[in-house]
């Protein structure tokens, strides 16, 4: 059963190495088929050079599995949670790549600081708040899916308006219309995390520096790729 | 029409991505034929590793489209303007290169630190003033065009003297006499900037050092590569 | 003898190469067979890519070769003192890799600062006390293991809950049940010992920060991973 | 003439681009026939990827070109003056490494901080003095050979208890016995001089750090490598 979808999922997995966004077996992506409301995600724990498509796992959106052999990656409940609550995503992925994972140990939101930022989301990129014991010791997983839906319904964010998210003291989620842009968006957030803190760094050595994107700014860059009238790219 | 100079600019274009200076579809390089005043660039949005030779866009310098399927890339009226008045270039680059974009988002020249930037630019790197509203809102990448002639023109430098500039909050330009030395511009303008915030760092860490490279210094290295008696390299 | 942990041990050495942790000759990996109380280490100084299988030496927990025409790595009894204290462990790893040798060399224990460093070891990672002068005018490689050894009583620290040490002014050792799986952790210490940096450096840019997983944040990544009822990967 | 090492000087050329530690044409390498008294070294701005061992060219010690169609490396002199100088080195290498050039370019000798640091040089790799205006202005390259040449005399160091120099605003030198082992000490010194940046940010960082290392474990590290009782490799 849906196994176009498991083909892609497969090879986005595989991105995920290609992009150098993950170490051994870390990360995971998963994709939705919004018709049935089966997601197929990366089975747990398995080395990126064993696996076959065949090993990725169906689930549902109650958590129950539908198809597999292999257990699901044990982040299965923050993808279910994101597909319940995000209605326009499709497909979803977790990282623990390494400047995303430095913001969001220390706790920051990422600045929008410049147009490469502005082309990706349209403001900072939000860390969440972190978990309580009560949340970590009984359904972390879940929980941590309902803590980003928090966040972004909390400051009035779309996930359209910004693909990716930093869980405190964990890593990034980035998600998209489909399997492979997530991924992209977890490559693109890697590289923001990056750039932001060199560009923190590189003002912080100088008085003659200043940093923070112009609303104005901000904005065009956003829309000129993602809003009403974009013309970047082709529509083909 | 212009199959060579296409062939080039395509093969151009791939250098970006062997020399790491992009992702995903992010970048363009683009190269002059000064004799029809046509110039080829790069489609916008296509991913590097499906792009044909034949992909490639022909502009006139009005900005019409002479040749090609696809829509050129969304830079190009800044390319276009660049070579309307930098008249002896005959290549354009433009990245999201790192650490470019970390000086350009902190709004700073790339000060010449040694001889590695010496052999590369007469002097600073220049980083122009922010777009103000007005030119961010309308005609955008040509304004990006204009205020980097501006920026050159009030400083009172050459293009030949510096083949680079950072756009405030955005990125780098760079240029060269064909497609090749702008892109070999790009990689070594990363390289600079690279090497300009480890020295502000490793000086940052210890009373005992100084920096900033002396002028007699850097005259002799910019010239013996790019002077008129230059003995740098093979004359063939 | 031991043809087959030969092979392996040859195996996991060249994936120090393949994992970027070594330069030149640096680094070596040995595992045991607690069977006969042998252990297989790589040769002293032999390059990577001439080396084989048959080179590996054979020693005994003495300190006497068994078999094997050349020396061994000078840090032999290092992994041998180790061997002898830390009896669960079947695999020994030593590099030099960049970051674990700036905290090493910095004298400092890399704290936890997420759930990347909790997956991996149930608290930070301890830097030991320098070496006396005596103890490294004699005996100074076996000293070093006496280091770790006095280390891990000290704080109460199992191996198995720390599968890491950094060596005061010198830089890591790391270990695991196997050869593979102590190479492994030696790839995952480089990983944590730069990320931790890097939340030091993106949190010390800005009052808006804080550092340090909750006590309850590490349990549980590191019970989920290596607990009695972990439940990360296939229980095959 | 000299085939052999036309083709030993061709194939550690090319090591340099393999090791990363050169951009586009930078860097160059040769190596001394110290019965003949000829050195032969890489041409003058000449592709890595279209060079061919029949372009080295070979030099006397007098600066006389002896054999080759090609200009020999702009920086050929210091090469020159290094084998007049120091008379047991049969390899000298030059590059633009970058962490290299940060220490150079801010005027730092490289402090000994740890055991990868001693295994290769017995104590700090020293930066030089900056050439006088007129050092600069007549005879360039043989002031930079003279300058290392003055360095290591003033401080009494010899070339063969540190084989490498940081010149002043510019980047390293290196030496060895031969090509070979000049251009693995280019890749160490790149490697201790990131190591040393590194060590310095994350001792920073915290108050519970120290550094620098002790100097009865320097003496040990670099003997057990290098001192008349070396047991480090294979003694064939």
């Amino acid at each position: 059963m849906l196994e176009a979808l498991k083909k892609e999922v497969f090879e986005q997995n595989l991105k995920l190495v290609e992009y150098g966004l993950v170490v051994l077996t870390w990360g995971n992506v998963s994709a939705i088929d919004r018709e049935s409301g089966l997601f197929v995600i990366k089975p747990s724990g398995v080395p990126y050079s064993e696996m076959t498509a065949e090993d990725m796992v169906v689930m549902d959106l109650d958590g129950n599995k539908v198809e597999g052999k292999l257990n699901p990656s044990s982040d299965t409940p923050t993808h279910m949670e994101l597909y319940r609550n995000f209605k326009d995503i499709g497909g979803v992925v977790h990282t623990h790549s390494s400047w995303a994972c430095a913001w969001a140990q220390a706790g920051r939101d990422v600045p929008a600081y410049g147009t490469t930022h502005a082309d990706f989301s349209n403001g900072a990129v939000p860390c969440t708040r972190g978990l309580t014991k009560e949340e970590v010791e009984s359904a972390y997983e879940l929980n941590t899916g309902r803590v980003i839906v928090e966040e972004f319904a909390k400051r009035g964010i779309s996930p359209k308006a910004c693909p990716a998210v930093l869980i405190h003291r964990h890593g990034p989620f980035t998600w998209g219309e489909n399997a492979q842009k997530a991924v992209e968006n977890a490559l693109i957030l890697e590289e923001v995390c990056n750039m932001a803190y060199r560009t923190e760094s590189v003002a912080a050595l100088s008085t003659d520096s200043n940093i923070g994107i112009e609303d104005y700014l901000l904005e065009k860059h956003y829309n000129r790729k993602h809003g009403k009238n974009a013309y970047y790219g082709q529509k083909l």
